[in-house]
């Protein structure tokens, strides 16, 4: 049972742009050989925090939405916030508030030996990270900058650094890096 | 010839910590089979910005500097800055300021068909890409996290993305990630 940081990032350490955008990543489509479907077959809980929970709501599952698709976690989800926010039918969402750790715990019950997935944002998975609950960092590098937007870590983490545990590069627009995370 | 940006940066895209410190780069040692013996022998001419240029003064050559060195670059050396700065003895530093396209052709005469280095900052980079004159970006991804600090390229670099040209491991400390920068 690991807990996890998957996302991708632009090569400046974004996760978004200014408007909370991904055009930027999907102007490239589905990276040759993603590793997500290995990823989130060992998913056993996953946590979000509002702001992504929003963006998916709104680019997903709003019947005004610009790429609808349906709900597409089997997993149950806590969703990290302290506003009302709608429920996704069908969906095992959880809206959940405050200290991660008695969060973490029952993701732990309910995930058993499966991993449990940190979608973000970058705060979020600090939090995870203060309390030294972060074990895994697999960020896919995305041939772009943005200048500015939603940070990936926004945290000091070099005493202990992280651990690169592996490289892949995926064609001219991304290379997955995974990192450990040590813990002092 | 071409120009390129050569430089190590956090995970999260910065080049320098809040206090313009690198000691969380500098905790790794040299790394395994580093590029930069190849890589400089390849530069005819380098260009950096005044922040850039004072903590190399301050942590190496000034009388009281914490790494004490004489001037490492044989190459001429152009620096960016609107102040009086002090010269290092027996360097060949050449002050400028203001647009550098002009400054960018005189070095081109100079390296000949050697390379242009632009060592930083993400600024003085992101000028010489305004304007077209980036062709590489090689970046060393180190295995920590800033959460602040100084920004690797602070533009927005989509359209057209870079172009990951190679991915090259060394050790668990960093990797080394090669772009080439394309122009509309």
């Amino acid at each position: 049972m690991k807990t996890q940081y998957y996302t991708a990032c632009s090569l400046d350490g974004y996760i978004a742009d200014d408007n909370n955008s991904l055009d930027w990543l999907f102007q490239f489509g589905d990276p040759e050989e993603s590793s997500y479907p290995d990823f989130i077959r060992e998913v056993g809980a996953i946590a979000m925090g509002s702001t992504t929970y929003e963006w998916i709501l709104a680019h997903h599952i709003d019947q005004n939405a610009d790429m609808p698709q349906t709900w597409s976690y089997a997993q149950p989800t806590w969703v990290f916030t302290t506003r009302q926010l709608a429920q996704v039918e069908g969906a095992d969402i959880r809206f959940v508030s405050g200290d991660v750790l008695p969060v973490q715990q029952e993701m732990r019950k309910i995930s058993a030996d499966k991993n449990i997935w940190i979608v973000g944002g970058g705060d979020l998975v600090g939090q995870f990270h203060d309390q030294g609950l972060l074990d895994e960092i697999i960020v896919q590098i995305t041939s772009v900058t943005l200048g500015s937007g939603a940070p990936l870590l926004p945290r000091k983490i070099t005493n202990p650094p992280l651990k690169l545990q592996s490289v892949r590069m995926m064609g001219d627009a991304m290379v997955e890096l995974r990192y450990l995370v040590t813990h002092p």
